[in-house]
């Protein structure tokens, strides 16, 4: 036992100062169980107060700090590393809901909360609140701001920046910065909202946000829409925004390998054609005015669609069950590529226009170096953000594939950067991608980005490992 | 002549640096032409190396540097102090348009392309670029993004903030930061592009930027309502939201004395009632589908209103003339404001829950200590955001109530700050609200402001004198 845990004891109370290796084992290993590191504690203060309170207890001895939200990042964000001097601060205590104003449209919230919580407390109150994502029953509110979130309501709701009006923060000197504004305008001065949104913990700890809702629509329908290739689905994607604006909330490319992998391990999951198409796409509308209004947009988009060709065949979903089982093909695409066997993902975004031309020159490429490689892609077509994930081929033994995922990594990467793409659209750098990145960004960025963590951090005991 | 100015027209080429106290006089003077400042030049690069080259100049000889758009702006932020020591940065020959791209629905720009230029350009290809504000002939996308522009389209679209993806920068070091991403989604760092949005060009200097198209709506329609309260029109903006979703695109409050005002100095333009009622609403929709469709959401949400008596009457414009006379009423606000005498205005927001207080109580202080104070109070209600204009008591001499301009000022903004609110919410801090800011804003956001200045503009080059 050393002096410094003694002093967090007395700060947060021993019992929320964890040193047991069994009960600190979830908090140190990854989402995808891929990955431990190792920590003398995890604290778990219960208030803003105990948050910078145990920061400064952390300058004061030295100690880095890794905060931890749901623990469910995909890039190694939010665990510490393999030293064990790190503490991790887990703020799934705060999890209260501050205030709700319905006139005002905002939440404010402790960055613990659940996302899925939030999302029933704005249903119940008759608003939305749209972020949702694969994780939202373990991720937390705290989590989706740091990492600047995306999920399948991006196209009309925008990431996780555009839904956060305010943020409350610990800065790594332990002041708190209270930025709950629940403002739609105010220009005064630098912008450390967006900062420290997307920022992976290593600029400070948010600890509160003030969040944005809406109406909850009247009319939410799904339709799912075969067609020749991704130009189409982009010709599609064109129509759908000239047609339905706002309406459309949802618009995710699924090609034929991907339903044929969700086929095979979940046979009652199948699409709803006669026959086979190379791609297709989930399309959401949501309605603020009524399910007939919302039917009768959707039926003059297909069949526009299909009169001219741009489109081979369609289905509306007629009932809450139709719809969730076209939506249960597009979320089983994951769990089907895990059931076929190792694989290698990449969360990658490129200008939309240039989806086609992507995916072409990158699939060439890979099936050059590859031959009969498998290509699992899928994605936010509407985002310009594709799961771009890759099975091995069906001859070549896994792990002999997965020993070369490096050299996947760098043929898929380097033709989203020539695509003036992101290598990483929604998951973040953490400490999985912080050494590739420098590949891709300027020299310039990567100093800019250095200045002000020195100026932020300037002990660089915040999340040390993660992001640069 | 001196070895720095020799140099800076080496750079850009003689003809591009002007000298001449006549011709730098349109630089030098501010939008309100209330204060001039003085420059040792004004330098008019053509291109991103060119305002390269410059700051590095100027770095070597330690000149400060004013960086300026359209000279639009209403707080002093673009135009240079009293010292004389300053250059003028303009961008206004940097006014291409430099691609469109109407699948990823972006346009990269110049930052000196004129705000009007750039509408009109979305326009001709079926596409909307909706930023919209009074000083949209003038004012350059530059001078949008260094002072997050807001407008009238804020409520559906957003700030200046939320309608860019990707900027050219730059730096006070005369690096070249290639942020120009047409991505919906890339999280791979630190969000320097939010940083120097709305950082009024201490920061940096933004030359180009990769703006977000929408498709264009098919229809607009406009109506006034009036009613007895500004709970009322809170009550009917929750009503518009939740019948007519993001159709809804404007929302300005304006009570009857602005109407007075306006019909007083421009007696064509009054109300369309049979009687005056103490507040009014214009609202705007923009719909995807018809002009059949918007008008039928728009007169279900004003029968709906009547009856339930929140408003008392209301029209809807049958024409586009019709419209534009609407919107020349609220347009008009300020010009008779100026016609009836000197006056008093603040650019504040507060929680839009918290309007109709702010106003009652606000107004009973003014009252209390000007008698017969007249009240000027309109805005965009759906952002929280009022111009919340004060005119001297009829009986008062103008110069008496001018000199007493920082006690109203201060009455105002203490009630903003009891509120939560902003004391600029979309004009910016500039010169003239920097000194205000420091009694409202705590001394962590304050530390932390001055430490990202000191990071990135370590010689303080960068519009010294303005935001802090």
């Amino acid at each position: 036992m050393n002096n410094f845990l003694d002093l967090c004891r007395e700060a947060i109370g021993a019992s929320h100062v964890i040193t047991n290796e069994a009960d600190m084992a979830s908090y140190l290993v990854d989402w995808r169980r891929r990955y431990t590191g190792r920590a003398q504690a995890v604290l778990r203060p219960g208030s803003v107060e105990e948050v910078a309170a145990l920061v400064r207890l952390c300058v004061d001895a030295g100690v880095p700090i890794c905060p931890q939200g749901g623990n469910t990042g995909l890039v190694l964000g939010s665990v510490p590393d393999l030293s064990g001097r790190a503490v991790v601060l887990s703020l799934g205590r705060m999890n209260r809901i501050r205030d709700i104003d319905l006139v005002n449209n905002t939440m404010t919230v402790d960055a613990g909360c659940i996302l899925a919580n939030i999302q029933q407390a704005a249903d119940e109150r008759d608003r939305l609140f749209p972020l949702s994502l694969g994780a939202e029953g373990s991720c937390t509110i705290g989590g989706n701001l740091s990492t600047n979130a995306g999920g399948t309501g991006v196209l009309r709701y925008g990431n996780t920046r555009e839904l956060c009006l305010g943020l409350e923060v610990v800065t790594p000197q332990g002041e708190v910065w209270n930025g709950l504004r629940g403002l739609r305008k105010d220009n005064t001065g630098y912008d450390l909202r967006d900062l420290y949104i997307g920022a992976e913990g290593t600029l400070g700890i948010i600890t509160g946000a003030v969040i944005k809702l809406f109406p909850r629509p009247k009319a939410t329908l799904t339709a799912l829409a075969a067609m020749q290739t991704t130009d189409a689905a982009l010709k599609l994607l064109t129509l759908a925004r000239q047609q339905c604006g706002a309406t459309l909330t949802g618009f995710e490319l699924m090609s034929q390998f991907c339903l044929e992998l969700v086929a095979k391990h979940y046979p009652q999951m199948h699409a709803p054609f006669p026959q086979p198409y190379p791609q297709y796409v989930l399309l959401e509308l949501s309605d603020s005015e009524s399910e007939e209004h919302a039917m009768a947009m959707l039926e003059s988009l297909i069949t526009g669609a299909l009169e001219e060709e741009t489109i081979q065949d369609a289905v509306v979903a007629g009932s809450i069950a139709q719809s969730r089982a076209l939506w249960d093909i597009r979320e089983h695409i994951t769990l089907a590529q895990a059931d076929e066997g190792k694989n290698i993902k990449h969360d990658v975004s490129v200008p939309i226009s240039r989806i086609g031309d992507f995916i072409h020159e990158t699939d060439a490429l890979l099936a050059d170096r590859f031959p009969g490689i498998r290509m699992v892609t899928f994605g936010h077509l509407g985002d310009g953000n594709l799961h771009y994930n890759v099975s091995p081929p069906v001859d070549m033994p896994a792990d002999d594939f997965m020993e070369r995922q490096h050299e996947v990594n760098q043929v898929v990467h380097d033709s989203v950067h020539r695509f003036h793409g992101s290598i990483s659209a929604e998951h973040g750098l953490g400490a999985l991608k912080r050494e590739e990145i420098k590949q891709y960004k300027s020299a310039v960025e990567l100093r800019l980005m250095g200045v002000i963590k020195d100026a932020l951090d300037p002990l660089h005991l915040m999340n040390p490992g993660k992001v640069l």
